[in-house]
């Protein structure tokens, strides 16, 4: 097991929660208080962060966010308060680097120095050597896309071989047998498609995490999702909700609406659970 | 013709040049002399600029190099630099940028806005909708992975489908036939596989630019380069080279050295063009 692995399977059992709080700091969207501070962006994730952490085994920046808003200051004060705030709970920076491999070592450095991420997301399609110099930091995990949540998602993830495989099984199935000797890795399933993830889940066995964008604002079925992803612990999950917890409300009681809304979906997830591992205990008895 | 288009032509055409001088600034290659100023990259990169501009139809900054150290405030100011002191070169910002829609907007405003580019380089894995809202900013374009450069390229893009065809075939298709509406699309196609960006020249047809990455240091031939991938007009192409021109010297004369390289691979490239248009007069006299 990686060291990455480790401290999400610490978080998993320690926090009883599979839900990953997705920071995407949208400045329309936050709540006119916070508006008035000289660092929005930094005040409202945290106020996020300290609201939801006692519910979530990770938290998931989204760069795009804080490169749109020239905000890399706010990033890196973020992961690093994280990292000292909730040292147990991992950073996944989610980026969707790819490129060859001399740019991907200043990616890496990027990711795991600057912003001191645990696990970056990356993107297939440039192939292994893109990949590798993320591996090269051992202590670190790196998270493939493989099946995204979008509608467009099915324009090339969906072209298939000569034998019905498709793109996006051909990446699990590559990054299970070839990419992942260091137990590193993990791969992007996204929630709206639940009979995708139990393909995948199905080629990748048991040990690999996956990550789940597409429940709350983008609609994935929570039910569904652990149904068709779990492992047999009924784990090996990442769920993502960003918009549905960072916007449940846009007045003074924002930081407390997020807080029940991620205790409602960490519950959700941890109903399906049980469902998941009855289910599992009756196909083992008959 | 897209304004980004029309942008490229009329640099072909005013340079005559296919010359794309990359800007990635690695200080551990930079001259001693640049090391002691207090904006390194800065300086490297306006130093190689003002070099190479008489020689270049465009500049391409890759992000990760400024990004891993922090620096993205230097690429604000070179990309400032650029677009007021040599206005009709294209800024094509190297970001290989893929994620959905929401997230997209992002990115697009990073590139567009805060780095005034003229164009970006963005990775097709996610579909059409991930590529939309960079082609909502009309007067850009928009450079889509296609056959990379790299040796691990060939582990998913020569995914093949039941009639052979190759998934970097169904990407440039795709683009031609469906994306490419507004003519803001052009594809990356790196110079280490001549046969193969005859295909894809073959298979979008004479209008489509190609950014190709991959001579100089990876070993590319300009020759084959152009004579596979040049519309009929000997142009269509933008020729990348980065670390050939930016580490011609590491003493103090890497400015002329840089010059001496960039004018030395321009020229290489218009000797190829000549025999490629020989070539072609003598196919339509036979």
């Amino acid at each position: 097991m990686s060291k990455f692995t480790e401290k999400l399977q610490n978080a998993w059992d320690k926090q009883n929660s599979l839900l990953v709080v997705g920071l995407d700091p949208d400045q329309q969207r936050m709540p006119e208080s916070i508006l008035q501070s000289k660092t929005p962006i930094f005040d409202f994730c945290k106020g996020i962060i300290d609201a939801t952490a006692e519910y979530a085994c990770a938290f998931k920046p989204q760069i795009a966010y804080f490169a749109s808003q020239g905000a890399e200051m706010a990033l890196t004060q973020l992961c690093h308060y994280i990292s000292s705030t909730y040292p147990d709970l991992p950073i996944l920076l989610d980026s969707k680097r790819g490129d060859i491999g001399t740019t991907a070592d200043h990616y890496a450095k990027e990711a795991f120095e600057r912003y001191c991420a645990d696990a970056i997301t990356v993107n297939p399609y440039m192939g292994f050597d893109s990949i590798e110099p993320y591996l090269a930091w051992e202590n670190k995990g790196v998270i493939i896309l493989c099946r995204t949540s979008n509608q467009g998602g099915s324009d090339f993830q969906f072209f298939e071989s000569a034998d019905g495989t498709p793109l996006y099984l051909e990446v699990a199935k590559t990054v299970a047998e070839k990419w992942n000797l260091s137990g590193q890795c993990s791969l992007v399933v996204g929630a709206t498609f639940p009979e995708e993830i139990a393909k995948v889940r199905a080629c990748v066995g048991d040990d690999m995490a996956l990550l789940v964008p597409g429940i709350g604002a983008q609609g994935g079925d929570i039910e569904a999702t652990v149904m068709a992803g779990a492992n047999s612990k009924g784990q090996g999950l990442m769920i993502n909700s960003a918009r549905a917890i960072l916007y449940a409300s846009s007045d003074t009681d924002w930081q407390e609406a997020a807080a029940i809304e991620a205790r409602k979906t960490r519950d959700c997830i941890n109903e399906a659970r049980a469902k998941f591992l009855a289910a599992q205990e009756k196909t083992e008895e008959a």
